[in-house]
């Protein structure tokens, strides 16, 4: 086995994941937990980290990157954000050290859209744009990083022009829920209704302003016209995601490609809603492209 | 005290609302409970509703009429549906006795929209709507009914052509106490911020495919830009009403005006929207609407 050249973390709201990872950006072992920024700021940051390098026998010099939630206010140490228009590589030398340890850990900035207009914040995405565009990202792309708060990143010549989240997942576990349509999921099967996936994407994608309306005849058509639980689902979430594909276009110069940075269930959910209203996308793995955006940062903080 | 001619019921998926009536509409008693259909089922509707007779001392050959979701599946006797497009007197038409009783009850039917395009329905909306237009309701209207689950309503020459459920209400429920937005109106107290309130609706309506975005930035804005909690629930409302209006007059040909069935801060909230984006509209009282049109059943069905 080769040596570890240092260790990377993406330390997110409700999960952690660790990798360690040697000088040819092999990964040598992995961890994950669900002890994000909610549960580590209980027990405190330093004392979960230290775990799982324990568990993955990193030696006690081993140099530490990390991005994500840990670095916000309610974090382990507050980095900050890189303001818009904000160019990439800015991001890798405002990551901020976190003090009173023996090893050197850092940790990455977000970014910020202080316009008043549209205020908005990414922290861990940015990283996830690295690894998925590189440095290097000469041409216009638009990013979109689906999650329980989506991204939608417009990225000019390596600067983050400006970007928009939409809460995409998150309105989907509340409508779920917490609203009426909770009668019309509850007790829903993992069978998929890919046509009812399809033909909500394209309702919401059509006419935006119809989506609360859209949602509601999830339940009045299972009413009057029956259908399953799973199936009901698949409208919600057709419903959202056609409503996001269409906030996220609009007012985008039309584009050969865009960029999906998404894995698993995601990954197919929105590769299938780009497919459905006619948008080529480029597909990245989520996980993958963190890792290389923190091995980048690793190169570039320790040239390792 | 003139004599009672009938007991007119509103009854709810969380609320009671009974009025002993006179022959000549007025209201000579009146009961409010939360023992609406989620609350009655459990312990019996006619145990419910024989308590608040009771309590204004109701004879025991007064007749009662009812409406809403006591007539629902899940209520005390379902009264069915008058599919659209519906004649606004059918809906008198219909009414359903309520079997094994000493006095007459019967519970008015809802109108259901079996479009598989737009199924919809609506349960205690269509005797408000009949109490707002009249039975002779010959022109055209369009008519908002804010609430829990808003009901916009096409009526062509006194038949309801179709309508649109908007789950603003209910959205605003999920949003504010089941996503991040919820930190965002923590310790809200009873401020109004009426120019936060109307900008957002602006934004909304403007551009509703940023529904979710919009949201989203009541987080950003106020960890970027400062803001009350108050203002923040402002933002939130003036989203969802902002896009619930944009919807509800998306493809509706334009009219001189708008009846809105509202009442107390419903209103003022929706006729604050309707007049930022310079619609004008005719305002109902929701109470009075809905005590209207079951007194204009009453005198169909009893000839009082």
């Amino acid at each position: 086995m080769s040596e570890a050249a240092y260790v990377a973390v993406d330390w997110g709201t409700s999960s952690f994941r660790l990798w360690l990872i040697d000088r040819a950006g092999n990964v040598l072992a992995e961890r994950r937990s669900d002890e994000g920024m909610m549960a580590a700021g209980k027990g405190g940051f330093a004392a979960v980290l230290q775990s799982h390098l324990d568990a993955v026998g990193a030696a006690p010099a081993l140099p530490v990157i990390i991005c994500g939630m840990a670095g916000a206010r309610q974090g382990w140490v507050e980095a900050g954000y890189v303001d818009t228009p904000a160019p990439l590589a800015s991001v890798l030398k405002q990551a901020v050290a976190v003090p009173g340890q023996d090893r050197d850990i850092r940790i990455l900035p977000g970014i910020a859209q202080r316009d008043r207009g549209a205020p908005d914040v990414m922290r861990g995405e940015e990283t996830q744009l690295l690894g998925a565009l590189g440095l290097e990202a000469a041409a216009d792309a638009l990013v979109c990083m689906p999650g329980t708060h989506s991204k939608w990143v417009s990225v000019q010549g390596g600067i983050v022009a400006r970007f928009a989240t939409f809460m995409t997942g998150e309105l989907f576990g509340a409508v779920s829920h917490h609203t009426i349509l909770s009668l019309t999921v509850a007790g829903a099967d993992a069978a998929e209704d890919i046509d009812a996936y399809k033909s909500a994407v394209i309702a919401a994608f059509e006419r935006p302003a119809l989506a609360s309306n859209l949602l509601f005849q999830v339940r009045s058509g299972q009413l009057l016209q029956g259908g399953t639980p799973a199936s009901a689902r698949e409208k919600i979430s057709g419903t959202l995601i056609g409503l996001e594909l269409a906030g996220g276009l609009a007012g985008e110069v039309p584009r050969t490609s865009i960029t999906l940075v998404a894995s698993g269930r995601l990954q197919m959910l929105y590769q299938s809603a780009f497919d459905t209203v006619g948008i080529s996308v480029r597909s990245i793995g989520a996980e993958e492209a963190v890792r290389r955006g923190l091995s980048m940062a690793a190169a570039a903080i320790w040239s390792v």
